[in-house]
């Protein structure tokens, strides 16, 4: 009976469409900037709430963090934090921390490269980023094999196609260039082949120096400009439990005090790095995060910080990371509570601790990613493509992520409920018996009323099975392909590799930049 | 760093282990009464909600439906129905509908062969089932192929193992037995190999005879009994747009009767059997919905029934089904509201459109899941094992979606946050470059501290290339039948097989029972 409809419907199409020349529209969903539409979902009672706040407060107040680096030591002391010179242990005063909280500023404007792609990071808004940070890189063509400089690149350009990603990532660690000259490279492919806003890894001063200096000539923006918004962002992981190491606390230094984005993100694996509870692992990450944001205010008051919070469990059996999980979830929810608590535009983070893209990696990841949605994440890192807890990014699931991400975005377009909605006169059109596909109130909307998918595939058995029995995974890396063989940058994009190229060629000449450890 | 905790963790589980014997416990999880946690979103407001839910009254006033039984005709005409013979329409007045809402139960204690496998079915409760009356079975030894007598007892096992799913339903036809006689075997497998609330099919009067019959044998009830409680259900689905055929109406009207459970469900695919827009599709299932509960609450005031919803929408390129997308989980989502209107319990629909339990399968699953569980659904049908849109159920699917089902309800248990579960003293008992697998907090809970996975793995790469490369749908298959080989059914299930099977005998005898169409 669908299929007799389906007949009808595309004859009434062929029908109307010759009556009705350059009337056809096609859908264009506008992704690039969501509002979350879901309430927050609790799990902590508000004096809960008030009492893991209080706690992290007393941890950095009596227990105090452990933190490398004596520049960052003598700044948090010079502001009265109680610095112990020979076990490095820094306790800061709860009043520090709360002047911290009040300085940060509760919105940021973030500049891309393209004005259509700036940002407001706060409370309500919403942004996605592919898995992040992995050291490889995996897909059905090649198999899993250490992160390239080509296979960085051609992630680069996937996540520059879908609007649905926000902002870009140091998808997979491209091992194939020397790390004295590895940033180049990767600043180089985020300017010139994308207009999103580009991440800058904190690896010490040198190196955040270059990745400064290739945005201001890929931007062209003086450092007064540069300095005066956010162009750019980096993540700070703490070392649970209680230590901030050096290149880690450099960039908290560097960023602040250049007003770069700096996303502040314990890693606090409940039962290993952090306590066992929920809450306890919450309290954890809230101390290191506090720790890092009121070190940034301290430095430049005002500073562009977002609260991270990226904790999860592992498998009390192996000491294996979960993700997705209850737990996941569970912590993301909570850390939402703390978040709203402060205010501050906080990032939560998704995942899968998979081996390959398979029913386990889409249900943990989707778990991941409600999590986020319902604890009202700002940003969520590691969104898509991310498997084996961040060890691998995927072609594939990269492609099969987004259609869950892209879901998400359809989510938060409003849905009609006026009077044309409800369409009382549809149903008086329609018969018992009969059906909606040649309904006036059908053609008016079926070019744009519905989601077309990326990967997923309606087809009935028997189509698939003559299609070659693809599973979406498998149809992926045929998505993947098409999308890079068409790839086009943006042209102000693809128009910075002159300067930037010359840049590089002098700093190369000069030896690069090692990383600082 | 991690590998070298886990190492430390399980030295010191042995030491515990020797020095605490009988101190072991382990986890065990109550997932069967599941309380929902989760906020209802709403997707519209509450003055289109009563709007919605005025046309939907002004539909079956003013357009009526077609009701294709003479009895059901002639039962809503003695309520002030006004009847028209020859178009077989019906239009019933806001006045009738409005009674009948008033006379629905709002709460339905429903019992099943077990005491502590009864529910309570309300707003607020929570209750899964896997897929259901799929014509077609599916699993990596077999292949696809037309559903069986000993596949559906093999699926009856499965949910009988697993809580988390809360009754049983017809998940496939077992196309190898005559249909005079295929009612027998389904009902015997389900009241002699489970203690589950079973499902009995509304396909003509003296089927559902017979199924009364062998429920009132199994449970040793008399027909006073029987009549005075809930101990079955079935699910009536109109032909939408705005008709209801003689099976269908012959089930409300026997279970009505009987004051056995009806799921009255309208299956309004946006676009195809229903209007386009969420909203209008939500109109006309809201109409279905209330003239069937209508016509029960005429038959017996207070007869047990369930608020049916399961929309979704077509491919309006081919007519095809699709699930898990974004206007199946906004319409899942509005139809919480209509039900929270009416203030009955209600039903959802999960599922996916996906040939094969694959990424797109785990995905539109776990979508069409979170509309449900944020819809605020009493029972959520089709909720594992659910491929093609209901043409077929998979053994590993089931495994891999009942993981999904676990996790939320996990989510369904509070989360401590109490001083103890904060754990300050923990914090402080771990340094800086410490870990916390040996903590003493972390020692008192780790047995139980965190949900523990029925497929997923969480090995990482190199052991789990070892392991075979599997995937998650591949593993599944190990699962399924291992619980197969190891399964016992209830004793008091098991012992009903006698008398049931002299029932059978003697109805087989005199020729079964045809459905009716």
């Amino acid at each position: 009976m669908v299929d007799d409809a389906a007949r009808n419907l595309r004859r009434e199409r062929r029908r109307r469409r010759t009556g009705e020349a350059g009337s056809e529209t096609s859908r264009r969903p506008d992704y690039r900037s969501l509002k979350n539409p879901f309430l927050p979902q609790p799990i902590f009672s508000a004096d809960q709430v008030a009492a893991i706040h209080d706690t992290a407060l007393r941890v950095l107040e009596q227990l105090g963090a452990k933190v490398l680096l004596p520049e960052a030591r003598a700044i948090l002391a010079r502001a009265g934090a109680l610095v112990d010179k020979d076990s490095q242990m820094v306790r800061i005063g709860r009043d520090i921390v709360s002047a911290a909280l009040a300085s940060a500023p509760k919105s940021i404007r973030v500049h891309a490269g393209d004005r259509a792609r700036d940002l407001t990071l706060e409370l309500g808004s919403m942004a996605f980023l592919a898995g992040s940070g992995a050291p490889n890189v995996t897909d059905l063509e090649h198999g899993r094999r250490p992160g390239t400089l080509a296979a960085f690149e051609d992630l680069i350009r996937l996540v520059q196609h879908f609007d649905v990603l926000h902002m870009l990532g140091p998808c997979i660690e491209p091992q194939d260039v020397d790390n004295r000259f590895r940033h180049y490279a990767v600043n180089r492919a985020q300017l010139t082949l994308s207009d999103k806003l580009p991440f800058v890894f904190a690896r010490g001063t040198p190196q955040v120096e270059d990745g400064f200096e290739m945005l201001r000539l890929a931007r062209g923006l003086s450092e007064v400009e540069f300095r005066s918004g956010a162009h750019c962002y980096t993540v700070i992981n703490t070392n649970s439990p209680r230590q901030l190491d050096v290149p880690m606390a450099q960039g908290i230094i560097d960023f602040a005090r250049a007003g770069q984005v700096l996303i502040i993100t314990p890693f606090c694996l409940a039962g290993a790095m952090a306590p066992i509870t929920v809450a306890g692992a919450l309290t954890l990450q809230h101390a290191e995060a506090l720790a890092g944001l009121t070190l940034a205010q301290i430095v430049r008051p005002g500073a562009p910080v977002v609260y991270g919070s990226f904790s999860s469990n592992v498998d009390m059996k192996s000491g294996a990371p979960a993700f997705g999980t209850p737990e996941h979830v569970k912590a993301t929810l909570g850390a939402g509570q703390l978040a709203r608590f402060t205010g501050l535009p906080w990032r939560s983070g998704g995942g899968s601790a998979a081996n390959i893209s398979d029913a386990q990696a889409a249900h943990e990841t989707q778990f991941a990613l409600w999590g986020s949605v319902l604890a009202g994440a700002t940003v969520c890192i590691h969104a898509a493509g991310w498997l084996e807890g961040g060890l691998s990014v995927s072609f594939e699931k990269l492609i099969t992520d987004i259609e869950a991400l892209q879901t998400i975005a359809e989510l938060c377009v409003a849905t009609p409920g006026d009077e044309a909605a409800i369409g009382f006169e549809a149903i008086a059109e329609v018969q018992p018996g009969g059906h909606f596909f040649s309904a006036g109130h059908t053609m008016a909307r079926y070019r744009t009323a519905f989601y077309e998918p990326l990967v997923a595939d309606w087809s009935n058995f028997g189509n698939w099975t003559q299609a070659g029995s693809r599973t979406a995974t498998e149809r992926a890396t045929g998505i993947w392909k098409r999308l890079l063989a068409d790839f086009r940058p943006p042209a102000c994009a693809a128009a910075t590799s002159g300067v930037l190229d010359e840049f590089i060629a002098r700093r190369t000449e000069e030896g690069g930049a090692a990383p600082v450890s």
